[in-house]
Order: structure tokens, then sequence, then C-alpha cells
């Protein structure tokens, strides 16, 4: 199915998701960060079709965020790595899993601790804070557009 | 076109993805944060199929992520709003937002400013950080599963 592409919008949301926002990428980045490597990896975990999963791997690489290496064990295979710009999506990854630990977790318990690998010490919750650290309330944040970008900020105006 | 749910997958990531992984559902979710609130709204802004955005409008009420309620002005009109849950994604839109304001910002640039709604002063980022406070570089930080949730952790195995 050809969903319209959000690449010509100018907010940075619908362009992030015109490479992230396929059912299953988000997971198969998921993946990726907690060590899947091979083509196989991703297939027997996500149980997914394989010709819908080359597909995904290849818009991911196409978007930068996922590259495709030589094993470096010297075996035959390629691997998929995430690049720079795959990895710095850590935080939208984590916000997800922490919304769902909070809010739709499985029955047997929530299923992601991000902590620091050194220390094994638990991290604090992905959330807005202002710059001295001090964590903002929800109904404090202001989202506003710059540069001139959609959407339109309907409370701001009048109803007509 | 019907896709695999991830509902019954115990991992948060792909449960919260259940809820929020359609095609158009995030971005109706950045609109209702910004103030739109009326199907016309919603309508307008994305340029989506009207039918679309009724499927897309009724799973998130299914979900609990957006209510329907009287106009509060008396008029004839419904309106969407988010509930608590649906707030609470925010961390995931603004994580969203400032990837894309970093790796694939429009060339009139950024498009989104995050900011203390009271003082207009921009937030800091959305970022892991430690329970003291300080940020947490990517490459420390570890994500390990809980409850027996998969996936696999790969690289902690040996390769077959």
């Amino acid at each position: 199915m050809k969903t319209k592409s959000f690449s010509e919008m100018q907010c940075s949301i619908a362009r992030t998701l015109d490479h992230v926002g396929y059912w299953w990428s988000l997971l198969i980045i998921r993946d990726a960060m907690m060590g899947a490597r091979r083509f196989k990896h991703f297939q027997e975990n996500l149980g997914i079709a394989k010709n819908t999963l080359t597909s995904r791997l290849n818009d991911l690489i196409e978007g930068g965020i996922i590259k495709k290496v030589p094993a470096d064990d010297g075996s035959a295979y390629d691997e998929y790595r995430l690049t720079d710009r795959g990895r710095d999506l850590s935080p939208v990854i984590i916000a997800l899993a922490q919304w769902g630990d909070k809010w739709v977790a499985h029955e047997e318990g929530p299923s992601t601790v991000i902590t620091d690998k050194e220390t094994g010490e638990r991290l604090s919750r992905v959330w807005p804070r202002r710059e001295a650290g001090d964590l903002v309330e929800l109904h404090e944040i202001g989202m506003r557009r710059a540069n001139g970008a959609p959407p339109k900020v309907w409370h701001q105006e009048k109803e007509d």
C-alpha cells in the first residue's frame, strides 16, 4: 500500500515519521538497539514476512538509520548496524517503552529496564526538563512552531 | 490494509505502537497537542481523507488516547481532546521532533520549539539521564528486558 509521504512537510515530527513511521520500523530499530545484527535475528524475533523485513530494512538503510556491513567475525553474512543517526533515536524508543510500561503493560509486568550500562543503575524517566534540570509538568509545556512551519496553533486563534 | 497487531506482544514498545503506530496517528496527536480540537482542524491541517481520519480518530478513542466531548462553546460540534494518557505521549512527540530537527530538518530550518509555557524559556533536550540528573551518552545506555519479555539480547549470546 502506498501511503502519502510526509517528506515534503516542513514539520520535523512528520519528517521523522517519514523515516520511522512504517509498521515494523521502530521495532526493527528496537531490536537493533538490543543487539540484533543479522537478517535472521530480526526475522525470527519479529515473526515478520521476509519480503516485508527486506523492504523495511532497505527503507532504513536508505534513510541512513541502519547500515549494512560485512560481519566482523569473517563469516559470509552481512550485518545490519545502527548508524549514529539511528542510535540517536534512543530517546524515542525509550519514551515509547516508558509510556507502554505505564499505560498498557502486559500482565506479566513492564518489559523494559533502561540502565546505565556500567553500573546497572536504572535511569530516570525520559522527560522534558528546564535547562536547570528540573522536570516540567505536561501542562507547563508549550510547543510552538518556528520558521513558518505548520500546523497552525488553533487555540491561539478565534474559532470561526 | 490489515496489519499484524502488536497487542499480544509483551514488549511495551510494541504495545505502545499498537496504539500509535499507524500512519497518521502520531501526527493527529501532535495536532491535538498544538490545539486542534475539531474534525475539520485535523482534516484541513493534515490534508487527509475523511474516512482515514475517522478511522484513526476512532482507534485513538478506543485506545483511550483521545476522547470525544461536546464543544465547550455550546456549538453543535464535538471536540476531540487528549486524555491524560494521551498527553503522557508528549515525551514521544518531543523526542521525534528533536530527532527531526537535528537530522532531517527542512531547508527553512527546524520547525519546533519546546518551551516552558509560562516563561517562554526553551526546554533542554528530552534525553536519558541518571537519577542524579546528568545526561547519559548513548553508548552508556543499557536496555534489558524484564519479566521474561522478548526480544532476545543477541550480543550477550554466542553467535551460532
